[in-house]
């Protein structure tokens, strides 16, 4: 059972050494909702942190405002651990022992997979909200603080990144609704954060990319496409594997596709990331090598070198897309 | 002096015959907004058509709702003549002796620059709106129309492709109020329509893109970056140059630039595309070579061989990005 959006606050409001735990390999919703809540905390006098054992991704970097640590011992008494954008110990790994720490303990999220073993003193998780930083934003206000530009900023990073810019299907109106609050704030500049998030990506990350996309092979008329990452890539354009990010988006927008397989070369495996468009059953795909994941993305791994990966998985892909509607 | 949006809807309402003229080289607010309100008006019981004379572009196809046509003679009688996110008969190249058919003539806009010798019988041009789609949502309420499904389509494609899909500096909180009220139509869905605008590219296009982002130059420690479509490269690509639409943007992604330049190759000439963050003056170096725009956007023409053209125009860019803010 969810508890209301008022009890939470009400409960903050009672509390003070509040540890906010986003997800690991943060991404905007997680590290903006996160954000959101510590600075609204701290707007209330109380002391507050995001804690977090990885370097903050660089896109991100503007949301730091003081709020982020990895000093597990920053606070004395810690009345109170909540996990934002995420639920369950395996998602704040290498968290655990701070985690711990919360006399009580709580969660804010809106991804709809129930945590096993789980037990918190107070949790709210709305699969139908596009972005934590939505919930976060509700819980602001109940709060009653004022939502200022630097909050103003982590909650438009959250909602912008986890909805694809309003064009995902988990927008709501509410999403635009919100946003169309923020932008009411003095001093809000959505392009300045826009491009903060997105227009500093690396030459060699695009050169990559441009390789990638470039070298792409269709199959089944088209309906499948399939991309490589190798080791030999990344060396040659000065890359790491996350600078891949994105690319299998660019392969879902070409006409005619229904399914996408990306693969990617690691030292000891291959990961395949799979997508698909409307009717391919990628989890099927990825279920038979031990993978898995939802119908439209998926993903699995071989042990093999890439010839052979290629031609075992291919024919498994051409099915799923082949499929009639 | 702008009418009112009251004003134009009750002239509207009066009329019967009425032609909507969207600007040239068409876009998602000039056929997604004229669109909007032809269905508006047919939905009072009214004869209107959107009079183009050019193809609609395919990745707008599904706004097709019998709505365009290119007949000068559809109508016997047009009472009224009225131009759509355009001021001017120089936007309607082509057009402009059916626009004179029309009795009155009017103008809903929101581009700031003045036509000239134009008489409206009634104008309103807003150049705070994001979007054409945002004045034409307004009239249709004013219109006392109930928004369908076909009319959200059109207004939502109008507003997300004009403001970059909510990221753009033009973006307000009443485009995303607007975005939010279409998600509470019945049937509406955003996902479904962003993957129809977005998601039909060529294979062709993607590899030509890709040639083009893996062969830039970069100028003054990486502040410009420059690139070139030439007609081998289409060629090859077997691509036409309007593919080469975005490719800008995705330069200016790239971080630590100020500067974009994309020449692109015609048969008699080399266009130069140049776009700047937020210091560089690229009107000013257009202007030296007989071209125009904004400072933040513009263009110029040249007609020398690809090598004499960036001998002579690239230290010009290089002053452009290089000066202190």
């Amino acid at each position: 059972m969810n508890d209301t959006i008022k009890s939470i606050a009400t409960i903050m409001k009672d509390l003070d050494g509040i540890l906010i735990f986003p997800h690991m390999n943060m991404d905007g919703d997680a590290l903006g909702s996160s954000t959101a809540l510590c600075l609204a905390l701290r707007s209330l006098g109380k002391k507050a942190y995001v804690m977090i054992n990885e370097p903050v991704p660089k896109n991100l970097d503007f949301l730091e405002c003081g709020c982020t640590t990895n000093d597990d011992s920053v606070l004395d008494d810690v009345q109170l651990s909540v996990m934002v954008d995420c639920n369950g110990l395996d998602r704040i790994q290498g968290r655990e022992e701070v985690w711990k720490r919360g006399r009580l303990k709580g969660c804010i999220d809106h991804h709809a997979t129930k945590a096993k073993d789980m037990r918190y003193d107070f949790s709210r998780v709305e699969p139908k909200s596009a972005a934590a930083g939505e919930i976060i934003y509700n819980i602001i206000k109940a709060l009653g603080v004022t939502i200022d530009l630097d909050m103003a900023n982590a909650i438009f990073t959250a909602i912008t990144t986890d909805t694809g810019n309003f064009q995902h299907s988990n927008t709501t109106s509410r999403s635009h609704e919100i946003a169309g609050h923020l932008y009411k704030i003095e001093g809000f500049n959505s392009k300045a954060i826009s491009a903060l998030i997105y227009d500093r990506r690396s030459k060699n990350a695009i050169r990559m990319e441009s390789k990638v996309l470039e070298n792409l092979n269709f199959y089944a008329d088209g309906k499948l496409v399939v991309g490589r990452v190798t080791q030999d890539l990344l060396r040659e354009c000065e890359c790491t594997m996350d600078e891949a990010d994105g690319i299998i988006q660019k392969m879902m927008s070409i006409d005619g596709v229904e399914g996408a397989c990306l693969f990617k070369e690691t030292d000891h495996s291959i990961r395949a990331s799979l997508r698909g468009r409307s009717y391919a059953n990628m989890e099927k795909a990825a279920a038979k090598y031990g993978g898995g994941g939802h119908m439209l993305a998926a993903g699995c791994s071989f042990y093999a070198p890439m010839p052979e990966v290629e031609e075992l998985f291919i024919p498994e892909l051409i099915e799923a897309v082949s499929r009639t509607r």
